[in-house]
């Protein structure tokens, strides 16, 4: 039986070069604990100008045609890290029609061109994409192999690094959302143009994948309810911390009786849940299980190795499929699963005058569309301009169609100003 | 290729019934899942008599005699589910030996046995132990497989939910040591005869497992420190909580220059650590590494139905690697590592006469030997008889060896009454 495996890595850049780097100084490691021989034959980028900080790389290696790569017949493994959804969509699909394994660690493609992908790709069988979902963290691989056995019925991850980077920086330091935003950006943890990660479209991105795997239901990234952090101030964080809550932003997936519940919102977690905990850049994804129970995976999200970490356990697996040839482990897909109508508890903070009769007209109108409510906060905590004062409302189950028919009325009042900050419950 | 794979389960009790009700419910969604058809071909046990609580199982498949499932050419997968190191070592053996593939949950037998075990069982080939740690959670499957290019630097696990919840309860609930173990006796979360749990020999069996698989050393259970947690008093944990720890039963291996360090007792973690959050029954292994940085993974390590998924799930990789016939994912064992001298830094409480002197003795002895003193806690919160009070030191870095010493001169001054209690820090 043939032991070596040739490899091809499209996309030299933060993860790529990670990838090279394992590749190249751990082969024989690799040799040792696997009994396969993972040989590095290509490494493909425009541009090889720039040093990546990982020392020389042979220069035979070097190719910059990706399309080299992926028609090579010795080229077992394409590892696509080129990011994007438009080139890296034509190599990964190139690739698996020549009859490659394709491991990719693309959140982006993998979430928004899944028809397209899967018609050709089957996960755990020729497409491995661990790396696309929380890092280092062996999510996928816990979904399909370790719970091999289990009905799923809930997934609730904080996987988006950026977003509770800012969320525990604001809280643990004191700052409103600018600053810490402002802060990440200067430690790298953001971007320049943060809004992919603070707007949680990646966080859709990754929920659309996690539920494709736990529950073979694919939902686009654009038909999830996705609501980012960008209107959370410091008062929300420290009125849910003496309600004995953290405000973190929450990838959720669910099956309920009513369809699929899948969304991403900022939500209040009981403080003393394992999730309320992870603080900093780390990601956490907890598992609601029928056969395994409850479960946490907790890790580093992002970053050259980390990353690289769990693109090189994909490759070890790409290969060992592909020398064994057997049966891939299936997931059968729906792509068009029902989606479940929201109910929620609502944490609801409105900036109102201060003055008698404005708790009687919001309560009014949250009492017409059956909003009940379980407690009301009011403190002189943040005076603000114009007499101004922070109204905290948090409300028993309730549905969102009610909810922000109820929030447009609130909001047309005289008495309130400003447009209501409202952030979903989650009593994990 | 062939699909079908033939199991049989021996050993049919909490566990066992776990499995064979799994293996029967479930071999469809399996067989869709994996590709594989599963098949239950026997379930073997002394005394079928009583009810098992997974209602009725074919008679046909009932067999009492573990040679006839172990010498049937037909079964590929023996489940070894019986328990101790005797008859389940011989059930072990000789499945190997007549080529079968094994998968136990038995971590007693795996880590006291695992010389003679390990000479022609391979871990991942045709040996399969995720279950013997940390019940539902996938700790061998992600050191060995998600962390295959990782060097492990270390490895801190709260392993054993019968400790973890009696500490917890004592905290939460304010319970002396006796009260809480009796509590988790009533509860079925600890057993009758609670040693092998609550003196830290079960989490020593855990240890060793995980460091034959993270490190490829194996020590002995008998050759590693093992302190349990029946000397901690309530009066410790409430102590530990005003400095910022908590208090946790960790089972602990890390590579240092000098050596494994290797060893499990009680520590104390600060307050804001994952770890710290982990309560009642629950397990966590958190894990440093030194490309996928550090990882947490928490859920249930015990019960009917955490621990049979972990088990299937092994069913499942046992059965792939048999069909697929490739190479196992190899571990280099050194069966006589060297182990390292343990420096710590230590919470002391003594139980001292309130006179004046007192402090200087003590401190003398530490002083002699080399110990220094971070801190000092006096105060009367709980005068005892004999007017006794509690003195709490915390000390920097020093050497075990010395520190026995130093707690042995000091054991015998006058002012001293009780043992003193020590508890080492781990500031993760």
């Amino acid at each position: 039986m043939r032991r070596r495996v040739n490899v091809g890595v499209i996309g030299f850049g933060t993860i790529g070069a990670g990838v090279v780097r394992i590749l190249l100084s751990r082969r024989s490691m690799l040799k040792q604990k696997t009994g396969l021989d993972i040989r590095l034959k290509y490494i493909c980028d425009k541009d090889f100008s720039y040093d990546r900080g990982i020392g020389k790389v042979p220069q035979e290696l070097q190719v910059k045609d990706w399309k080299k790569v992926v028609v090579d017949p010795e080229v077992d493994v394409v590892v696509e890290l080129v990011g994007g959804t438009k080139i890296a969509g034509e190599i990964v699909l190139t690739a698996l029609r020549q009859g490659k394994s394709v491991v990719t660690a693309n959140k982006a493609l993998l979430s928004e061109r899944a028809k397209e992908i899967l018609s050709i790709g089957i996960p755990g069988k020729n497409l491995f994409f661990e790396a696309s979902v929380c890092g280092a963290i062996p999510v996928v691989k816990t979904i399909r192999e370790a719970l091999v056995t289990n009905k799923i019925k809930g997934l609730y991850g904080i996987v988006n690094g950026t977003c509770n980077y800012i969320l525990s920086s604001m809280f643990e330091s004191s700052l409103e959302f600018k600053v810490a935003l402002e802060q990440a950006q200067h430690l790298g943890y953001a971007e320049k143009d943060p809004i992919l990660d603070i707007e949680g479209i990646d966080s859709s991105h990754k929920i659309s994948i996690l539920s494709m795997l736990a529950f073979g239901k694919y939902v686009h990234p654009d038909k999830i309810l996705t609501e980012g952090i960008s209107r959370i101030e410091l008062i929300d964080l420290l009125f849910a911390a003496d309600m004995g809550y953290r405000v973190k932003l929450l990838a959720i997936a669910q099956e309920e009786k009513e369809g699929l519940d899948i969304r991403v919102h900022p939500a209040l977690i009981p403080e003393e849940h394992m999730l309320s905990n992870i603080s900093g850049v780390f990601n956490g994804l907890y598992l609601r299980t029928d056969t395994a129970g409850d479960m946490l995976l907790y890790g580093r999200g992002a970053g050259r190795f980390p990353t690289a970490s769990a693109v090189v356990s994909d490759i070890v697996d790409a290969a060992r499929e592909r020398i064994s040839g057997i049966a891939g482990r299936e997931v059968e897909l729906n792509f068009s699963p029902k989606v479940a109508e929201i109910e929620s508890r609502y944490y609801i903070r409105f900036t109102v005058v201060d003055r008698p009769g404005v708790l009687a007209k919001i309560s009014g109108i949250l009492g017409k569309h059956c909003i009940s409510i379980s407690s009301v906060h009011q403190t002189e905590r943040a005076k603000g301009r114009n007499n101004t004062v922070p109204l905290i409302l948090l409300t028993h189950e309730a549905s969102e169609k009610e909810m922000s028919q109820a929030i447009k009325e609130i909001s047309e009042l005289d008495v309130v100003k400003r447009t209501p900050v409202l952030i979903r419950i989650m009593d994990l």
